[in-house]
């Protein structure tokens, strides 16, 4: 992976003289397993990565973690700075010596450091890191893709051996989670639960799963996902208990297709705001537009929202690589909701999904 | 919890008065849980709460989010921004309508929405909201010294279950902290997981769970806790797997005596170096000072590391509410290491141990 790291940190370097930013300042989170594949709890002591305009980036980290971070063959230039020293003063010492004037501060980096830093060196002009990192990590390269692709097949998988086992009616939706989470473990994701929207609760598309009692009649929304390699997955797939309405069976077959409209307006020079409109349209000319109260897909891969955003008003091209959600919903209040999510990725002949598991309608116990 | 949370904004307000500072700005993460009761991850759309240094504090959330801080009770005015707002441009004008002109920045707040709100308001002298947080955070109330104590009893109760219950010969590390953290969980604990370290691995504090595979003979550490209302136990107990050596009874004696010693020393208006300093003379006397490798405690509370660190050349006194571990070690390169934490709290009469798990030798099978 050295070699991936290095040739990110190049292709930063490219964006910062395209934006004219002398010096980029990445705290711990995503962008420095990004950079580094460190993946550190923010801390009392700071983990700082450096990455000048030219030369070799250099990471500071404290002298304790030093003899781990040796371990992961990350090419930078280590600085292991002591209980005795303070590491903020070296950071703005470092950035002076290498005469940057403006600096980008990366989004995840906590004020505690940054204001350390501006402090011991006012004279820098600073901006947002995320102007150069979103360039870099919204297109993701193979090993990306490989690692997202593994991510939601192993989703796939937890949730096919998920509905294949579970009696849904009786169980709260608090309940119905606790069993999908150990199943996600077990196919090797890190998690921290998802959402389960059970009967009118499954209306709300940004429902707290709670401690109602799945019925006999219930639409079900579980909107889940976990982490491989430190990749997200992302699905929401939907139960029915019982029967369907003719209505449910109405729109779930108006959200499918829209997920697919969605998904067929994938292409490289395609504006993000298109796939929205492609699923938006279809859901419009069937009569459900004013129940669509969400955009259609966010972006997805290091974090679970990231760009590119699917929505109106975004001009953003596709390009290949980017990888993003598809999921559209309807949402009739008080009575039921249905999503249908998937993964993809734009590839230079259109999307490909990365989520496989049946989006059919399921009728379950 | 209202009240609670009025009156820290005054306590932060007064500080503020006292270090000459016009307004405070949190972004999520514990400060907004000290000061709002509010638990929200970090994610692409900021919540910000803007204290000036008199008058209402204001926080700004997502219009999506809306409806649900509505329902936590918070006593402050609610700024809910739409997706065709821009919130750092408005906490900006907000900031700069109120006359802040040193402003300072709580310490998890994200570069990302504090370099924008210093770009859109330039003539702001920014410091670090740490210098007043911390002045209020470290000494605990009646409501957090309970919810520390439960997280702390409930940890206990954790330990002897998993104690009583599991055969530790034959397992890996991670399987052993597999096994304590459902427990934990059961118990009522968020809990991430903990450390196992057995054999010659417990020499090492920082070392990493792994697939080391635990033997007769071997010491192993447990460091673990977990989350109670928001705030962490911490705690280290050891078992040994089958007879221990006569070595390992002197060093775990040591370290026992140790731990009551750090423990005797405190009390308010001892500085947190003369409690380090109470373990570290015991353990120098009885001929392992070099194997002591670390300081004796760090705060905890709604951060597992905090205020105040009980460490050589902090000259910080301790006062009543303060809470802290109480971890001296001994660590035998390639041999073993010897680990026992408590978590404390100082009242107006000295120490009051969070943890009863007993403390004694333990050999297990």
């Amino acid at each position: 992976m050295a070699a991936h790291y290095h040739e990110r940190v190049q292709r930063a370097q490219a964006e910062m003289a395209r934006q004219d930013v002398d010096a980029l300042v990445i705290g711990v989170g995503s962008d420095l397993i990004y950079f580094a594949g460190y993946p550190v709890h923010p801390s009392s002591r700071p983990t700082l990565l450096l990455i000048p305009k030219t030369g070799e980036a250099q990471l500071m980290v404290p002298v304790l973690e030093a003899p781990r971070v040796k371990t992961l063959g990350i090419p930078f230039a280590l600085v292991a700075w002591s209980e005795t020293d303070n590491p903020t003063e070296m950071a703005a010492h470092i950035l002076r010596a290498g005469g940057a004037q403006h600096i980008a501060a990366g989004d995840e980096l906590w004020a505690r450091w940054l204001v350390r830093i501006q402090n011991y060196y006012p004279e820098a002009q600073w901006s947002n890191g995320g102007a150069i990192v979103r360039e870099l990590r919204m297109r993701k390269d193979a090993a990306e893709i490989e690692a997202m692709t593994e991510a939601s097949h192993r989703t796939d998988a937890a949730w096919q051996e998920y509905v294949g086992s579970v009696r849904f009616a009786g169980l709260t939706e608090r309940h119905a989670i606790d069993l999908l989470v150990p199943i996600l473990e077990k196919h090797g994701l890190v998690t921290h639960g998802g959402i389960c929207a059970s009967g009118p609760n499954s209306a709300s598309p940004h429902h707290s799963t709670g401690e109602r009692i799945i019925q006999t009649g219930d639409a079900v929304v579980f909107d889940f996902g976990g982490t491989y390699a430190h990749y997200h997955s992302d699905i929401a797939r939907m139960v029915h208990v019982g029967e369907p309405s003719d209505e449910y069976r109405t729109v779930y077959d108006v959200v499918l297709r829209a997920n697919m409209a969605a998904f067929d307006a994938v292409k490289p020079g395609v504006q993000c705001q298109n796939v929205d409109k492609a699923a938006r349209d279809l859901i419009t000319a069937a009569g459900y537009g004013e129940y669509f109260i969400h955009r259609v897909g966010h972006g997805l891969g290091l974090d679970i929202h990231e760009e590119p955003y699917l929505v109106s008003g975004n001009a953003l091209t596709l390009e290949e690589g980017m990888t993003f959600s598809d999921e559209p919903g309807i949402y009739m209040p008080g009575k039921f909701g249905v999503r249908i999510e998937d993964a993809c990725v734009c590839l230079a002949t259109g999307g490909m999904k990365l989520n496989e598991a049946p989006r059919e309608l399921l009728v379950v116990e």
